[in-house]
């Protein structure tokens, strides 16, 4: 119910970033946020149908897919974050890989039941300290810029948290729990943090 | 067994455009047709070989492997198309975006087989609509480019037709004549496609 | 075990490259070998935890998972040496196209157990071929970027030498022997590599 909720969010959220951002004068920019919500709205159907999970030991389902999703809508998230803080294009790179690395170490840490999971998380853990090292590392001291970069920090690092609590960690949050929690962090990070990224850019 | 045609025809037409494309004078553009055509013959080897195939409800057998190999081969040829009609780096990744997705969809409405299968024809087909709006939109009125895109659009038009006549649809056609309309427009897509473009640059 | 030890190496050299490429005072680089030491990590945790597996037709297991994550590390290592070629773009991007069509092509001849795999064994060596092609051609004939290249090709053609020997080919190697060789193989193309690479950096 709550997958079904997300997947008619992120689905309006794709035709409106469409509408916002082909409104926009800026011809030269890649549409970021429609694809982020697209990937999302996918993601969501893909759940909400319950296509592909695996029991957890508490025999709660887990909703593996995210992650795989994730790839795909995270690593555009960063290249537009990367972007915004004026990153040369080879270090935009390197972000979209620790991005995509990040969450792919995270659906093998979802999709694996046993205690070996906690390897993955581990290497994720790795992959994501890279991500935030490269993207804070010699970026400028400018305000937007750096405010933005906060926030994407403290938000982002709230996906793990709900991830050890629920049924993939050590199962303290119920599945139900565990889902609401990530659709209100998809909404700040992916639709919340568009419109902020499209307002700013709009001004500027 | 018309798998196995194709595979021999796209393993023979990746050995005729890496020919063609080396013995060119222009050193720094990409072979986008050989790639399509290995893509392609790698896809129809593994058809050929029936390595992963699920029953339709009608107990025909669906290729949806056929799908994910588009991911690959299809980006390809757009960002070819999106470089042909001289759009900006930016909107040459959105296309290819969006052709990934609109695969990718068609992969999942694919591999289900229940009725919720055209959630993902219609996620696809809003994929297919952002990348032909994207190629359209701003281009420039050459009648050369313009005859190319809307061969294009007309051309590929048609696999979603198939698709939904085919086992993956309503199964109205059987899976032998959907597998010879696949190959037909395959070579009309892949093979034509290329070769026309060839010449084109040949003689600008 | 063996693949424990591998996991163990690839992460202190993940950390090792972290730490060679941030003191280097070029920031305008991609730190590729930082990726491809991390790419075969988790590589080597997977395979060291057995998690996907088939049984050769002599019993053996096949670590399939190995040529999927080459996708990424050495499409990483061949942009890598492209760039040191001074390749301009568009080789570079086929370059890497063929080496991630060289390793899907491998995984697929190693997931199939039955006598079609070597189709894609076939299938993986003309992608190989391509990249090689790609790479030597036009190329310049200063000596440290050839050395460099004969260096890759004759180490990288000891790969194939061992599939074919090992459970995945004509099952003439034991499983532990042939996990030692790719780890011997590992070693020197990707960790030795980068390191003589990085002192190359370091003094021109």
């Amino acid at each position: 119910m709550v997958f079904w909720i997300g997947a008619l969010i992120f689905a309006v959220s794709t035709l409106m970033f469409a509408f916002i951002e082909n409104r926009s004068h800026r011809r030269n920019m890649f549409n970021s946020h429609v694809f982020v919500s697209f990937f999302t709205a996918i993601s969501y159907f893909v759940m909400a149908l319950a296509l592909a999970t695996v029991s957890a030991e508490n025999g709660q389902p887990i909703y593996w897919t995210r992650w795989l999703f994730y790839i795909g809508s995270c690593s555009i998230l960063t290249l537009d974050i990367a972007t915004i803080a004026k990153k040369p294009n080879v270090k935009k790179a390197e972000v979209a890989v620790f991005t995509a690395l990040t969450m792919f170490c995270g659906f093998l840490a979802s999709i694996i039941i046993t205690v070996d999971r906690w390897w993955f998380f581990g290497l994720s853990t790795a992959a994501y300290i890279g991500m935030l090292y490269t993207l804070f590392k010699h970026s400028n001291d400018e305000n937007s810029i750096s405010s933005i970069m906060w926030f994407v920090m403290l938000t982002w690092s709230l996906f793990p948290v709900v991830w050890v609590l629920a049924p993939t960690g050590f199962g303290i949050l119920a599945v139900d729990v565990e889902a609401i929690l990530y659709l209100a962090l998809d909404l700040v990070t992916k639709i919340g943090f568009g419109i902020y990224i499209s307002k700013m850019r709009h001004y500027n």
